[in-house]
């Protein structure tokens, strides 16, 4: 219901819009200080969380009145608590603490892109050097292999619920441009059977190597190093993972390389693609279509592609048919591309 | 009513958040390309858009998006239309046009105050040079006068239909931080009768008075050069304005102040105070509330005051009574405190 009050124009969502750098930072400065992880101990005033985290009263206060007004605590009657995903996902004693993601999401090599956007509008892709993100061998890879693995852990499991849900059969996995490694690591660590390659840069893989040996699957994980456009996959594969990679490309070069994967398969193989994946009118649901932003940022040609396009990609490079699976609460999706 | 799925944890507002300086960016690029004036001249697809503004076509297209996903556009079947907020503030044809506030919102000055917030909690004040923006004739005001007039044009007339609306009286007016001067010369402009003088630091009272003369009003509005904590007020006012900026210093510097205020006053002048006012729980409404994350950032000592304490501190500098009065659409309020 929208009241006549809703209807007279309000600057608001222009104030709201240009200070939201303020709420990356306000953010960003309660990981840093710990913010979260001192309220989940019982410290609830502000007085007793300035001191956990060694600020002023005042500072503390102020901070946590903002992330109150943000949606990241809670208060009551001068208390502060945590709410359900601060609890889970921003206090560093829980298991499923993301605070380490700042250092790839914030990244001075990543926001770089985002100083000039009228300039990559005007270009149409990123004012990073190079190919921005995609340049070969860019180091930020492995910061994001190292920072963003916690995120990755749900996902990871749901898509192997997806896909490998019995694990009663031998697979052959390839794991393209693997990064942290946790999505071919995970199929390993369900089904015994299962024998997972891992394609990425050789400084990136050896996060993956690290993470495969700490999964106890090293003897069942094995690497190639290079571009996934350049080396020899080998061949026999029932699922190719592509998680998170076509978005950095055009559709003529993700055609491409969805031919090779093709061509790694086995009869009856599937590539398993995870995605931010818009609806067709490219601007729902909000966090997916928005991931379009992300791309033109970072890179010369990427994008937030619809199920059409992916769907089109993989026809194109062979496949017979692709299914879209949603993959709540995550805000990606999954295609399955049949070989 | 919440679903149970709203109650499963989620990682989407903290990826939201740590995001969100993108939202600034992109609004800021649309701004600078004259995005919003291009569509409201009737270019209504990503092509077009881009032509108008010299971008290319996918860049225009992916910002567009964007811009309809964070809410300042609309979409339908690839084509783009403004929302009314945006119609009304963003289209450099509009007459309430607010994309010159960017100059002063998102001024390297201002937002260098948020590139530490973590160590302005610590501190529990500006991590800006000397005393953040209320060092002594600090610059920035003459931008924000420049750069911040289109959007008191509003809260203006508002303030003065509250307090004036008859204007059939002798009004003796004095304008304390005056800035651009708009607030005294909106009651110069109503009433006839109103006199004004302005305090401010004499590079800042350079823009009042070419605004006063803009305004046809030079002849009712007069100057004091200078900190309005120092200058001589003179008395007999029926009217001291403190637009936005109390919230620049702490209690007892603003009880002093108002000491200062009480005295040059009328008997039965009235001090007219416009600020961002949270509620007793200081984090609602949010955009008020929110407020103090701007104070902490950029000042030593600032806050966004609750009536309860802009009234007590009133009551401390000698007024009978305060009364509080919304200005909607506004997300500020103003304070009538009676000698």
């Amino acid at each position: 219901m929208s009241s006549p009050a809703a209807q007279q124009p309000s600057p608001q969502l222009f104030f709201q819009t240009v200070n939201s750098y303020q709420r990356t930072e306000a953010l960003k400065a309660a990981i840093e200080l710990r913010v979260f992880t001192a309220i989940g101990e019982g410290n609830e005033t502000a007085s007793d969380i300035a001191k956990r985290c060694d600020t002023s009263e005042r500072g503390m206060r102020i901070l946590c009145d903002f992330l109150c007004t943000i949606g990241f605590l809670n208060k009551d009657n001068q208390h502060y608590s945590l709410t359900v995903d601060s609890a889970v996902f921003l206090d560093g004693n829980s298991p499923a603490y993301l605070g380490g993601a700042l250092e790839f999401l914030l990244s001075p090599e990543l926001t770089y892109g985002f100083k000039n956007v009228a300039e990559s509008v005007r270009k149409g892709g990123t004012v990073m050097p190079d190919e921005g993100t995609v340049t070969p061998e860019n180091p930020i890879w492995v910061k994001f292999a190292r920072a963003m693995a916690p995120m990755m852990a749900m996902p990871a499991q749901l898509i192997v619920k997806l896909v490998d849900e019995k694990a009663d059969r031998k697979l052959k996995i390839l794991d393209i441009a693997a990064g942290h490694g946790l999505y071919g690591i995970a199929f390993a660590k369900n089904n015994p059977q299962a024998e997972v390659t891992a394609v990425d840069w050789p400084n990136v893989l050896e996060v993956a190597k690290e993470n495969a040996a700490a999964a106890g699957v090293s003897d069942r994980h094995s690497t190639i190093p290079g571009s996934a456009f350049d080396v020899d996959y080998g061949t026999g594969y029932d699922l190719v993972l592509l998680t998170n990679f076509l978005h950095h490309f055009d559709p003529p070069t993700n055609e491409k390389l969805l031919r090779k994967v093709h061509d790694a398969l086995a009869e009856g193989g599937r590539a398993v693609t995870l995605e931010f994946v818009p609806n067709e009118d490219r601007i729902s649901p909000p966090e997916a279509a928005g991931f379009s932003m992300m791309m033109l940022g970072s890179t010369p040609n990427g994008d937030a592609y619809t199920f059409a396009e992916l769907e089109q990609m993989a026809a194109n490079a062979g496949f017979a048919r692709s299914e879209l699976h949603p993959l709540p609460p995550t805000i990606e999706q999954v295609v399955i591309s049949y070989k």
